[in-house]
């Protein structure tokens, strides 16, 4: 099931599996990983009662592919792997399913109740989403667009460790979108908020799905454009100006931020100073 | 007030309103215009008591600014301007400030109960966003991200007219971006569901926000890379290839299918045909 060869594409239905349709199996933050691949057949035992309150997300290879959630899987064969080492660390991992599983399970398990009134929801008639009857109001799956940009200075570029990261990267300035900006806004918003300084010539370059839980990350590099760095303390622990070549660790290249930072070491090597 | 002399930036607080401070007053899908400017003084006797009940936005000016929903005004000498009347066709109206207001109110409104299990939401201790306390869940204001592209073929480019519009512009296609795409494999998708076509060289131009509701418009150029125009008829009720300064009446260059149709009919006349 190797997602380069396998034809996947996203979709919706309120038909329940059948027999032969996938289940994916999530549990809290972890895929319950099958001895073979990522998906289990509907009917497979260890799914119990859990296969008929699965969730419907896409189609891999014209056969139907569910969500649902399994409590306890002790001694089952199932084994836990938490979706963030997937994407990050397992390149044959199909990530663009196992990225919309996880957010339509989500989806389905916080709009139980209409945010609005209180009521419990039903089924929208026609599209993926929940759907509030007395205010006629409509709950899809929620989307979380957050800005990420690789600052240029001169043959240097900026990297940052995260004040509350886990891991030893240094990685990039990032933000969620606020109501009423545009992406450009929100680079040079998060950008003065988080380090003092000014950018300019924010240009886009790439976007990522990216489920923890629900961000789609847009890409751009900048270029600095004046001010000293004065880091947000709570956001920011240590940030400064490295050469391509020369940086602390940064993230892999499976995620967003990895390529950007090789993207701009790529355009600084290649251009020598473009300011 | 007009919006390129003022200082307007969003921001947050769980502090009320004080006598200076300014109120947006919206009600339903429109603002309630008072005779100068955009905004009721908090201590204006038509607020009456939906003062106290008005939400934080951002500053203007260093003054800050609130938004509040009334709901009669008969008499009251504010005038009722539809928001989308104001983006679209006002250029000196305050489209950030506006906008964000909308969307804020709408947030404050939607976010009444917690979506997972139903009990009424508080606030969370620092952002802007209720919280719920048993579910541990931050419910931040919604933005629904949204790709909208102008598709080319040699020296034309696509518009269609939207089977719901009630205006007689021709624009784009669009639609939501679906968990787990990138915004490149939304418009891809959106493309081939839509005509039919396939797209391909999809690249970025600008972006947007749209508060109907909640919307951030993220636009394209794409160039036609084959198939025929087969249009989802529940979508699009006509669509052509058109050739620069021979459209069909097209939206107004506030709104971002404005902009990037006349970007497009630029780059064309420009350069000629560049496949």
């Amino acid at each position: 099931m190797a997602s380069s060869i396998s034809d996947w594409s996203p979709g919706w239905t309120t038909d329940a599996p059948r027999p032969g349709d996938w289940i994916l199996a999530i549990s809290g933050s972890d895929i319950l990983k099958p001895e073979q691949g990522w998906l289990l057949a509907a009917n497979d035992a260890r799914l119990g009662d859990r296969a008929n309150a699965a969730v419907s997300v896409g189609v891999l290879d014209d056969v139907p592919v569910y969500v649902t959630e399994l409590d306890c899987t002790d001694g089952a064969g199932l084994e836990p792997v938490a979706l963030r080492d997937a994407l990050l660390m397992m390149e044959q991992a199909p990530a663009e399913l196992l990225s919309t599983g996880f957010q339509v399970w989500q989806w389905w398990r916080d709009h139980r109740y209409c945010g609005r009134c209180g009521l419990e929801t039903g089924f929208h008639p026609r599209e993926r989403a929940k759907w509030c009857e007395p205010c006629g109001i409509p709950w899809y799956p929620r989307l979380a667009p957050c800005v990420i940009v690789v600052i240029r200075r001169d043959d240097r570029l900026l990297l940052a460790k995260n004040a509350r990261a886990r891991h030893h990267y240094y990685s990039l300035i990032a933000g969620f979108v606020e109501p009423g900006e545009s992406l450009e806004g929100a680079v040079a918003r998060e950008v003065k908020e988080e380090t003092g300084l000014d950018v300019a010539n924010v240009r886009y370059q790439s976007s990522q799905p990216w489920p923890f839980p629900h961000q789609l990350m847009v890409g751009f590099f900048a270029d600095y454009d004046g001010g000293e760095l004065i880091l947000q303390e709570d956001e920011l622990a240590h940030a400064d100006w490295f050469l391509p070549g020369d940086t602390p660790p940064v993230p892999p290249q499976t995620t967003i931020a990895g390529r950007l930072i090789r993207a701009m070491e790529s355009e600084i090597s290649r251009g020598g100073i473009a300011l």
